[in-house]
């Protein structure tokens, strides 16, 4: 485990650098985000996320679902009813996620009009 | 201007949910997190900003430069000098987004060696 040092959280050394990205680009996904965020309720079933988190895809939820399972964020239950019932929800390092993606969500949605006004201004 | 009604932030309705994960996806993007916490110390050129991102490709930093000014998040600024020297620097909308990212990346630091024995355990 290299040492973090005094580094700023934002500039870590180039080593370390690859592995953050990647795993920023995950967690800081519009997907990841809204998921996190529905399941921050509780367990809930692949067709009522997908009802939740309005434009997703199947293929989407499915791809970012596997993504927060494989992260450790997300556990997977499969239940042996019939019909198969298949649940998700946070694990405890999931659950930790939330606050920081709350606070940039609340940072888009504050700041939204303000992004559309110089996107307008820009592309003039 | 939508009002806000009493949605969570993660949770907007339908309507605007697009609008906002395309922002997210923006503000949320490893290359974005990077190059706003390096300009929060102050202006910088762009081949110092090169060089403190590390990785990053030239065309990457001028697509992601680009992308935070359309978004009013940085400011491009031209001297007449031989030879000509472009500085960028946060806006206060940008300055705005550096704490919501600060708290992003600690998670990141933070939770890396979890992240990364969840994905090898995952793999098996």
């Amino acid at each position: 485990m290299p040492s973090a040092k005094t580094n700023a959280p934002h500039k870590p050394d180039a080593e370390t650098c690859k592995a953050l990205g990647n795993i920023l680009d995950r967690v800081g996904d519009k997907w990841t985000v809204m998921v996190v965020g529905i399941l921050s309720d509780g367990p809930m079933r692949f067709n009522a996320l997908q009802r939740a988190v309005a434009g997703v895809s199947h293929r989407m939820l499915t791809l970012t679902l596997r993504g927060l399972e494989r992260d450790g964020l997300v556990k997977r239950t499969a239940f042996a009813t019939v019909p198969p019932r298949v649940d998700y929800e946070l694990t405890k390092l999931g659950h930790s996620l939330k606050s920081p993606l709350e606070i940039l969500a609340e940072w888009v949605q504050t700041n939204r009009a303000a992004v559309e006004r110089a996107r307008k201004a820009f592309d003039r």
